[in-house]
């Protein structure tokens, strides 16, 4: 039986991914009235008196709802978010086994950014954080960052960012390990969607030379106009020398490659035009811009890939579990850019120098340790710098 | 160290009544191929082409929200959503220790009955049903009609209809008991709340004589002009003879007393006006409107209340579990008044002819074999006339 037929088949003997259980014993008369009537008016009432103790009181404290409107699920696109909550679930799957956080998947029944802002507002208060999925690009932008702005709890679309801060964890060891500078590479991306535009603006954070950033029209540079907002801010933030052209072009003495665009873009030949010890992190799953082992035989120093079954898998499950951990454990008001550079930083450092190898630069998918200390240096991130 | 006292400190303790765990184990590669990427797609493919599969393949097969905007939390009142927090989770906790349904609590920031309504709307592909609690009357009436209207998953305001189903149940048996036919009986209710109002309509439903509701206007009747157009309906369908006055006058005579109002309002010599061998139902919690050794000392023959420490407890958990078990079995698109009123006869006829006395008239809210009852017999009439 095939990974789909199994997979399928496994979905129908779950019958749903998650489960919700009670914490507090109901067995007897007494047990009935602390946990409800009429002992539950306690904690309502301190409530009522201090918001705050929300976190205290309630499961909110360790709570996450995993929010989508199904416009952009996985590479499957607009399928609507009742057919993408089995991602949703298997996403808080993730979260409570990796993380210990709670998590809870909800869809909402509407493509309109204003209405998704207003319906995760108003129930905003049921959780501790937001962790946005697979909303299409441009509107997750808006998206995210209204409720930023309106809501005093973490806000996170885990497509950008938990993508962008893995890849910038990689990029860390991969550029330690072939002796070069982040200051000194130059960074080709193909593909602007939403992963793509945050890993470029994350590369910047983290202090990369210059940045290619390619789409199907080219490479993004200042003498064209683009409709798309993201584009055109993108196309002024990169390309210090303002070349144009396609993806060929752009890799040309380039040092690294990020692709999170479509199978089988990137040819031997390209490989061979970019830098001494190129590193290519071609992410399009499940089948990359060129395979692992074809990129290694054309001359790829550093080769990391979406894939499980190549050494390098670039997975953001490294990242949300330990991200939404270390914020809740704070009651941290948001995920700054601090404490994602930390976070990316915490994840890189698990690799140790002695460990550190071409075919090992960030930790296993399955490590369960990881999310740990991503919380830590996230939660400590936060008590630095998080609340000025 | 009182209940009050306990139960805050036990809230401490818990840090939230529920928890969000996974079903599918997370632990080697193969794991996280099947619950995640890349065959959950899977799944999700075949939701799309099926929406009715998310009942098989997502968890709404068995999964509830709790609601709440927070406008009348036990008897707090509009204390709001976050503080009333700690009910729903309780609510929660109580559909899976007695009925096996996971159901998650959701407060909504907003008192605007559309936008509630609205709200519900666009996140009810998450869930297989939906319970509303704690939502002000008359509001909760609107909120309710409209999503039954929109929705095709059961929606149940469970202070009405919970309220109601128990009350009715207790009821067929009390009247048994005293040797009466519920087509003969007045029953005075006081109090014309969303729990009033529901437990008046269901008792007329159930057959009862006449009824008479009362509230602090008196007795309502047809001379009157109502502005609340809930009691402008049930002075229509209520009150035979038109008569006015206040409490102790409909009492007169009268079978039965149900309250769902404030304590101490019925005296000894109220009781020793009403008919032969009545029933007393004083509800108002934590402290009824007569207690229940004064109720028996001044006549009463059969006195249940809602408190646990005396006999005849009427709890509405003893409803909702099941009512909302038996639905999902049978993936029912409402809970229809026929459901409804097979859950009151399921729960009534879990006690035995053998074992019905004055003290027993309804099992304890601690039987968990009640909700299996209850489902089994909703499941069965929503299959019997629920499609029609």
């Amino acid at each position: 039986m095939d990974i789909k037929e199994k997979a399928l088949q496994k979905h129908y003997e779950w019958g749903g991914k998650l489960e919700v259980i009670s914490r507090a014993p109901i067995e007897t008369r007494e047990d009935l009235s602390l946990a409800y009537t009429p002992g539950v008016a306690q904690p309502c009432l301190e409530i009522a008196k201090d918001p705050e103790l929300s976190y205290k009181l309630t499961r909110r404290s360790n709570l996450v709802a995993v929010i989508t409107d199904g416009t952009a699920v996985l590479g499957l696109g607009d399928i609507g978010g009742l057919a993408g909550m089995p991602v949703m679930e298997g996403k808080c799957c993730l979260f409570k086994e990796f993380g210990g956080v709670d998590a809870f998947p909800l869809c909402i029944k509407s493509k309109d950014p204003d209405e998704i802002v207003r319906t995760i507002e108003l129930i905003s208060d049921s959780f501790g954080g937001i962790n946005l999925e697979d909303i299409s690009a441009p509107r997750c932008f808006e998206i995210e960052a209204k409720l930023k702005e309106r809501l005093d709890i973490p806000v996170f679309h885990d497509d950008q960012h938990g993508t962008a801060i893995v890849v910038g964890a990689a990029m860390i060891n991969a550029i330690k390990l072939a002796g070069k500078k982040l200051s000194d590479i130059t960074v080709v991306i193909n593909g602007a969607g939403s992963a793509g535009i945050a890993i470029g603006k994350f590369l910047l954070k983290l202090g990369v030379g210059d940045l290619l950033m390619v789409d199907l029209c080219g490479i993004l540079n200042r003498d064209e106009q683009y409709t798309n907002p993201a584009h055109a801010e993108m196309a002024k933030l990169t390309n210090k020398r303002n070349i144009k052209g396609d993806l060929a072009e752009a890799l040309k003495g380039a040092d690294a490659f990020v692709g999170v665009s479509k199978p089988n873009l990137v040819t031997p030949e390209m490989i061979q035009s970019m830098a001494e010890k190129p590193v290519l992190f071609p992410m399009a799953n499940p089948e990359p811009e060129i395979t692992y082992d074809l990129a290694k035989q054309s001359g790829a120093y550093i080769v990391g890939t979406g894939r499980s079954d190549y050494p390098n898998q670039i997975n953001n499950v490294l990242v949300f579990p330990g991200v939404f951990k270390g914020a809740l454990r704070v009651r941290a008001k948001a995920i700054t850019e601090e404490m994602k550079l930390a976070a990316a930083y915490a994840i890189a450092g698990l690799v140790t120098d002695d460990k550190l190898s071409v075919d090992y630069i960030i930790p296993s998918a399955l490590d369960k340790s990881v999310a740990n200390a991503v919380a830590d240096a996230v939660a400590e991130e936060w008590l630095k710098s998080g609340n000025k």
